[in-house]
């Protein structure tokens, strides 16, 4: 059902698209596609994660053939490279000691921070917009509250378990790690995958591998600083392969600066999540698995229902 | 190799045993069993996840069917029941808009508390101890840190790809609920487990049902008050079958009160966490997956590399 | 100077005070003042502390006869009265022990929640605007950031060590408290002060005192629910009396529900913080002051200079 | 009232004694005074803030001549200079609207970190210990409570409104600023109150210009290194002035390092905090005091009653 008491009108729906197509690809301005509703329905939350379904999750599960699992998450700690002025603090409180005849004692954990978007985390729908448009028309000033977003939260999004694909540009262009600004094209995945004689399906997980990750502990500076990463073109491309989700080894996926236009920011969030509906994980570990020569595999990762949050952490695994 | 320095001495092991075999169970006192170091070794930090091996991950993956996914995680929310004083806070900062020619928007969100023990958690092997003594003879005096456990810390736990079993022990009295403060036997699990004609396999996850999620919104100071759980000798049976994680949907899996003697707390925390090395997963909701008749399942979690932390927030699903 | 680019128009300038104005005093919508910008220039960013001069704050210093001091801060713990969501959480972190011959040890505090606003806090001139508009027009679309107000932090307030007076209302009308929802007219307040004997100067810090305090530790239910407080013909009188700041023993000062129009919130936040520039005290306790009979007194609070927030806890003190 | 059950037993006392006086100056081993219970009785958690009596206060009060008011806070920003792996966050919240006729609007501030311990703070007498002994022999076994300290606690000092000293050293000895690692002696308090012809009286706060408050914005990395700051010996005779409180321009005043013993930390919070209940002050902004000339003045500081804290952000202010 549509609800257009709480739907952007036309209007400034045909507004956002040419705002983001004249920055992004300004030849396309004349045919701004609409973005909303989504295919998915009017009142849809979800986004592309409506692609895991149950067919696309068995089929996934048959890639595993030996159930060795590696790890796609960074260690969470307060020294790791964190982008933005965003924050982690863990304190182990005080252990109280309950009176007791078994002599039990316990530790806790207090953490505090921008958890949803610091360490390997998995953006969601209610992450980046256009303006004031978000995933589905949803505009912000009214689903935004305090203590959590009204619409899109991280909640909504559920279990990712999919055919996960790594797409190693940085073995393809040959190099141990792609150099900062290095701007990933769609012939970049499109000529990993050939080396690597795979082609994307509908619902897959797309994992670029750029090898930042090596910077991760030996170098934070760096880490947060200009980054390759994907251009407007090559999320175009991968919106056209229908995936669940994308992901990868830096702090944000988009190319850092933009080599096209240095004012356009972050482009590739608003191409693939907030008009495709696709969740985006930052800050994954892709080293073992690439050591490990591992291209197609079983792709598991599960956001914490943090009712109302833009994101999650999450510890994504692979298993082949 | 033994780390002398770092291990606890026979006597204070000894002693250790000792008071919480006279707490948990009197008559055992004079055979109490040694327990550590563990069978994994005297270096170990994994426990029983150690028993999450390739083959037991790909028979697991095996066990689905259908590629339906139960989400077992309750929602986090601010006005969750969170036992024990301790808290969690989302806040939604402003929005910063960074000058840009794609209008680009963003939300984070700020997390603050006890994170890795309220919610839907998991906890690790640096969470309970006898005394000062941890699993593995680890003396907390040396590995416990302002800013995080020095051994011990959920990063080691890794991720759980195992055989589920749902031990529906409400289904099995026949209630709704089990009432609080009922202590779940062997007995109880032994029938249950033959009501679903279902025997237990090294490193599976076990998982409880007392039917308590369904107080997780309607009376959240109900859920958190006394409660039905298992008891010391339920959980020296558990042990026996070599689980690598248990789980169940209370605040604490134990009975509350403790029926033998209430100034015994939690002494399955101490039996299956601190001697045998078994993970252990709170307040999950496993109603969904009850009705679905959903009693072996392949089971997965993913705790966040909270580098040492006590335990993690998770999100386990169930694929049938 | 002026600063035309960061400054609202005139337009919208006299459309905030019309809507204002008709909101709290629908006769006076025809002659709606200009609030901005203040009298203290275009640039100013202090307000009425202004008003706090070396010769006012001499006088004040001379108003202690006895060096006899009140404490007017409630005790901040996490189970104390917050409205409105927010939060207050105090842990000790476990105490790491540096290795020393002197045996050293310490404790630490780590400390989560709106700290600007709960407990007894001081509110400053970013906290509360008229739709984009805040103190001296500045617009919040301009100032907001998300770590820190760029504009009117509360850093800029500076101490405060004025003559301070107490407005017994609760005595002047005979009873132990007012009751919920009583509004302090401006009559009540000019006839507690006449049976005190006492009257307002500029620069002064008048607190109001309902007894509300007393609900502080019985009932903090009742505490943050309705509440008595000034209405808008009250804050329009205080106004006019000129004082640095103003407070009370109750969370927001204003009547609450507003019995002119429930849906006209917080009125005097308006009328004395964004159009005049007064500081406002909440959640006082006046109770030992009123019984020491104390009601012209040395006053001085001293906000934490946290750079960019919208107020500060406070301890503020009377010395008679 | 002795509390024998909670108090440490003689024999611990002594030990407690010896060591601190054998870390800190053998010679005196043999006479080591008994610190335990302190001059205000066995109950006392006051320390010598019980020496700010009403007649010491007035007396203070008439110190000022001209009302001007120094700030002795530094301002408390997320970039500040942090020693100790502490941290300090501050966010603005999204601004929720709730619906109103009046337009209102309103800014929070989320906070989180070590509070009572960054930024210029106050040491209360539940900060630091030697062993497990703390101020007049409570030991901090039985008092320290994951939400807080169960005595001891900041909510105990009180308001601080007495006569204020600064100690110029850095003046005395001709520099901008004393070296890393410069131990100012008694001689040196001496000579600087002398050559400011002034003499410390009872109940005094007593502030330590370094110079070191230049490098706060300007280099905070040199900032938290080898400081300059006060030996045991200057300390000794500190305590024999019988202040209420100290304080400096530096994020420890203990001379960093020891020279006498760099395995001897922080001397003088023993010495002067555990033995002698004395407060102390630290990050102090002394710099426009002392290009004001400001050598004796009124001294005030209002510390938050953060209950069980072992400490409290402060903004001290002088008013000559």
């Amino acid at each position: 059902m549509p609800a257009p008491a709480t739907r952007a009108s036309h209007s400034r729906h045909a507004a956002a698209s040419l705002l983001l197509a004249c920055a992004a690809a300004p030849a396309a301005a004349a045919e701004a596609p609409a973005w909303f509703p989504s295919e998915w329905g009017v009142q849809d939350q979800r986004g592309a994660a409506n692609r895991i379904t149950p067919e696309r999750t068995l089929a996934a599960l048959r890639l595993a053939k030996t159930g060795r699992i590696h790890s796609l998450a960074q260690p969470f700690r307060s020294d790791m490279p964190i982008w933005g002025g965003r924050s982690f603090q863990l304190t182990i409180p005080h252990a109280d000691e309950p009176p007791s005849k078994n002599a039990l004692t316990a530790n806790l954990d207090f953490v505090a921070g921008e958890l949803g978007q610091v360490g390997t985390q998995l953006d969601g729908l209610g992450h980046v917009g256009i303006g004031d448009l978000y995933y589905n028309g949803n505009d912000r000033r009214e689903f935004v509250r305090r203590n959590g977003l009204q619409r899109l939260g991280i909640e909504h999004a559920g279990p990712f378990v999919t055919r996960g694909v790594l797409v190693d540009v940085a073995a393809y262009k040959g190099v141990q790690r792609l150099p900062p600004g290095y701007e990933v094209t769609a012939a970049d995945l499109q000529g990993a995958l050939a080396r690597q004689k795979l082609s994307l399906r509908e619902g897959d997980t797309l994992l670029l591998r750029t090898g930042w990750a090596q910077l991760w502990k030996s170098d934070p500076a760096a880490y947060t600083g200009n980054a390759p990463g994907w251009g407007p073109q090559a999320c175009e491309w991968i919106v056209r392969q229908k995936p669940a989700a994308t992901g990868c080894d830096t702090y944000g996926c988009d190319v850092v600066p933009n080599p096209h236009d240095a004012a356009v920011l972050w482009p590739c969030h608003q191409i693939m999540g907030t008009q495709a509906g696709i969740y985006n994980i930052e800050n994954l570990d892709l080293e073992a698995l690439a050591a490990d020569g591992a291209h197609e595999f079983l792709f598991v990762m599960t956001p914490l229902p943090l009712v109302g949050a833009s994101g999650s952490p999450v510890a994504p695994i692979a298993i082949r």
